[in-house]
């Protein structure tokens, strides 16, 4: 029969190992939490370290990403390959699957990167809805796993923790279960010094399933998950456990946290747990244990390969999952294009972004739209279905004023697969979910950030929901791709860049004010150059105006203007610098020429020196917004065409 | 006897008639939350509209700030001189004091800059917080007011909101409550859309004092407020209100929030309320009735005024409130420079900020330091006492893990005046309080954001600790000082920076990584130049090395290689952009040089362009970090002398 308390004592000899090996590492979460982990693996987790990457998989993550080795200790002991006890022994060292934190390695098991508090969490609502969406398209016969996610007390006094609780106990996830290491104690010491809520009540506020179990209990555990499973409700299971328990000396103890270890600790331990074996030495027996738990797996996953092979929806179903562009999805954007340049008026281009996501709807149905309460000035519901606790195969879900959820959801739901996750909201509020953007940057994850209300072309709500400094802060980010396109094809062409990409986010600031269509141009996806001369290339020229977004109107007609007074003006739209910056140096000399440059946009000049010499001026913000109309603000702040006339004259000495 | 309906209904009419004199603006809280506002300011509020900045007063706080126009009404009701109905009529036009979100103006009453959900609930801790220190320091004779902030559904749904529940209650803070304007509606329409929670519940878990009444009835709203304040606990009140009640076409809805008002929407509410009067006509007797109720305020300042002039901590009082440093300020700086150059050995800037800190408890006094659980890495708080339930006088609060709270309660604390904030964890957990911070550089609140674990020094906790980025994104956020310190000394000429500044907020990005002393240098504060040579400046030169933090120590060290090779390398310490920005052209010129520039951070090179010429090369990241020890970093990265003198050699083709 198996022993679960063994596979336990396992998992935390194989953390104490890797630990003492390293010389470092947080030991509290893998000892603490090896009998919650055991159980759920012997039992109840459906999962094939065989094909790690298995689409109808549970979902594991270890939302307090510092107990790293809980999860590293978990993937080897249940045969994932790579996480090898020599990747063990290289715990935190470059190069190591078995880095610090984890990070994303779905080939071993690693199914997302954590670390960042509440994260993960976060992430995990968005797996379970995303496991519910496919569910409600292809039937639980392809799709019906659960998602569960060991959280520690760091993750639930995140504000995005709540978001995450609140959220899925509307959603009804009834098959995400949260398995809380509730040991006391946090970095500073007792939790006491910083919380006194009652955790469980806060869960059952939000409508959630709450058990309490002795976490070094395995017979109440394994209850416990069962009764989870049951219920239609998200489960919270408030584990009591012991910090670092096996450790005599710090068992229970604020150091039980990550106080660096000594030999003695472990002869200790293997005393107090009757562990009578060498460093990262496992018995056969107990991997013999390990092995067997995994079965269930193994038979799940022949099971379901027999219905995929028989179910008629299973070729769409591997599209999905492939994250593959439909066949006629070029035809779709084409039509799209043509679409976006009927249009004569000047338009919003957050409105132009929702005709293309309402005009995907039928060509790429694995969109998966998330808007946190902004649903009409964003506009990108339109056909779309609400998803809801009772809606499974709506593309749409209503998040709610919770941003950083709705990021973190993004990254969850590109990382489960099978989706493609489109999030809405407005620029300025991007910096609520910056935490969650930035995993999905370092996850390299594709996720579509589409953010409305670029600028002070947002108008008179003033100054706090007007970004200036918001682009550059992304701008800076690695891997992501930012875009503000400057009219609806620029926003067609950013679309379709951004379904293309594969190996990393993309934003799109868009404007709330309208935006007049660029002069007619050529088939080609000039916004996938990141910059391109929108007057005739070949012109001669004494300047170059380079803008972004609406501001490549004010520059037009700043041409139009210098024109009259003989100066012949170029002017360049750079939607993107990161896809302009791959360019070939000959295009971008060409592109920006060697004339003297004027930049152009609706924001500060910080970054823009990347493009501009000492000696060139800007035509921008150069502190915070303010409230009044837009078309007042833009005169205020000088971001006119009259001025940037103005100070190319001034530039030229003419 | 005092009308409070017709108070009530006067609010209703300014935000109509202003709304309607704008052609835009939110009617729905103004409308919802009048009986709740005109009930606070009749019965309990104390206050004083002649002297608006009186220590003593309630705080108020609008969260739910897109409802301005109840912030204002109120304002011009009570008798806020710059709040006049003329202001009224500018509502969202350029340089009004009432702007679309309330933004800050003390003396006109205006508290705090809100509209980004979640943050005034926030602020509005931080400000209680603040109330009971000081009621600690200098007793309720001095020191005993409430903080009142309203609040919609948004700011509750937001993580923030959650967090500001959960310390509030842990802390107690028994004159802090908020008036939830519980009106089932967002911008989406119902909150059924994304809200199933029992909120209420939620703040009972959390400790709170949670009462139900009916919004719009008024004795039951005073019986309410007063039991709140005999209550010791924070309390809720949940008031159940009819949105933009008072027009027939809207009450009730989603149009409610903000849909456009036509003049029938005027005549139907007058109807409905019994109103007969012009446009901002608000009759005598009402204005009266305002009057006389603001009187308790006036007379409270009498007494308090009375107290002071015979309190033996009046100097000190008023020296606090005022933000001034004290007289031997300057000594206890001398002395702290002078003991931080008698470190010969490396120390970590991260420790050299916790000795300033330290050794400021007993000068500034003021200093209020807040950290969300990283007590031991960052090490802040050493002789200081904890802010807790029953101690008020403590100068350090354990914030839990809730670094968004925890911005803006600096925010709150330095709005309320009278302490000086410092707010302390890892640089990468910035993002998380990034929106909080924001609010400060808007605000131009003097507050101290200290960071530390300032890059891949952090070692082998890995990319999603190690900030690469998020320098550049706060050196692109206006009005914020970022200083990265590179050893000691700079460390506490930055503190002394920081402290000197009144007119908004300083970053510090510190290190883990031990810091090796520059070369001793003059006694003045090199660090207020921005940048300065570290090398003789009148040194000739062949290349200019220009570092921030631990890299002018590497920059250092290549400069010795390079001697050996005869490449004369002028070393320039970069400790904040900003500050060199503000010096002139001269200086700027001559340490900058003539000569060919390398620029080196353990960070990406976005934003350096404003420093090195297109051919000048950056010796730094070029994407996220990785999990391993410190050293091994910096090597693996390139970041080394080695590195940093071959790439000059490189550059002069030498």
């Amino acid at each position: 029969m198996t022993d679960i308390q063994s596979m336990a004592n396992a998992i935390r000899f194989l953390a104490l190992d890797s630990i003492l090996n390293a010389g470092e590492g947080h030991q509290g979460v893998p000892l603490g939490m090896a009998e919650i982990a055991a159980t759920l693996y012997a039992r109840h987790l459906k999962a094939n370290p065989d094909d790690p990457q298995w689409h109808d998989r549970d979902r594991v993550v270890l939302s307090n990403g510092h107990g790293s080795l809980l999860l590293y200790s978990l993937l080897n002991l249940s045969g994932y390959k790579p996480v090898t006890v020599e990747a063990l022994k290289t715990f935190r060292r470059l190069g190591s699957v078995c880095a610090g934190h984890p990070e994303i390695e779905q080939h071993a098991g690693i199914e997302i990167t954590t670390g960042m508090l509440g994260q993960g969490i976060a992430c995990a609502v968005g797996m379970a809805v995303a496991e519910s969406r496919l569910a409600g398209e292809f039937g639980d016969d392809l799709v019906d796993h659960r998602t569960w996610a060991f959280v520690g007390d760091g993750c639930l006094q995140e504000g995005v923790g709540q978001e995450a609780i609140s959220l899925a106990g509307h959603l009804r996830l009834g098959k995400l279960t949260f398995l809380w290491d509730d040991n006391q104690i946090t970095d500073d010491g007792s939790t006491d010094l910083a919380l006194s809520e009652n955790v469980p009540a806060r869960f059952r506020a939000a409508g959630w399933q709450v058990q309490s179990v002795d976490g070094h209990d395995i017979e109440a555990i394994s209850k416990a998950l069962d009764a989870a499973k049951a219920d239609p409700r998200p489960s919270l299971l408030a584990c009591h456990t012991t910090i670092a328990r096996g450790i005599p000396r710090l068992q229970g103890q604020r150091g039980g946290h990550s106080a660096p270890l000594v030999p003695q600790d472990r002869v200790e331990a293997c005393k107090m747990l009757g562990w009578n074996h060498g460093a990262f030495d496992i018995p056969d027996s107990i991997r013999a244990d390990w092995h067997t738990a995994m079965d269930r797996g193994r038979v799940a996953q022949a099971d379901w390969q027999q219905r995929l092979s028989t179910a008629p929806t299973a070729v769409e179903f591997q599209r999905w999952q492939a994250g593959d562009l439909p066949q006629f999805h070029a035809t779709t954007m084409a039509a799209l294009k043509a679409a976006s340049v009927a249009h004569d008026a000047p338009r919003p281009t957050i409105l132009s972004s929702g005709d293309v996501c309402d005009g995907l709807n039928t060509d790429l149905p694995e969109l998966q739209v998330l808007c946190a309460d902004l649903e009409a000035p964003t506009d990108h519901k339109r056909s779309r279905r609400a998803f809801s606790a009772t809606v499974q195969n709506g593309s749409y879900v209503h998040c709610g004023v919770r941003e950083h959820l709705m990021g973190a959801m993004a990254c969850g739901i590109a990382a489960h697969g099978g989706l493609r996750p489109v999030n809405v909201t407005y620029l300025a509020f991007a910096d609520y979910e910056r935490p969650a953007m930035r995993m999905a940057a370092l996850m390299g994850l594709p996720a579509l950030f589409a953010f409305s209300h670029d600028s002070i072309g947002v108008g008179s709500n003033g100054p706090t929901h007007q970004p200036v400094e918001i682009l550059a802060s992304f701008r800076s980010m690695p891997n992501f791709h930012v875009f503000r396109p400057a009219d609806a094809l620029e926003t067609v062409e950013a679309w379709e860049l951004a379904m293309a990409r594969r190996d990393g986010p993309c934003l799109f600031a868009l404007s709330r004010q309208p935006a007049a269509p660029l002069p007619v141009r050529s088939g080609e996806n000039l916004t996938a150059k990141g910059a391109y001369l929108v007057s005739p290339p070949d012109e001669q020229r004494d300047i170059t105006l380079i803008a972004t977004g609406t501001e490549v109107g004010v520059a037009l007609d700043a041409r139009t203007k210098l024109k009259a007074s003989g100066i012949r003006a170029a002017v360049v739209s750079m939607p993107s610098w990161e896809l302009f910056a791959a360019q070939p140096d000959a295009y971008r000399a060409d592109v920006l020429g060697t004339v003297p440059r004027i930049g152009i946009e609706a924001a500060l000049r910080f970054g823009w020196d990347r493009w501009l010499r000492p000696d060139d001026p800007f035509v921008g913000m150069t502190g915070f917004g303010a409230s009044d109309k837009s078309e007042t603000l833009y005169a205020h702040f000088g971001i006119t065409a009259d001025n940037v006339a103005q100070v190319a004259r001034d530039r030229l000495s003419v």
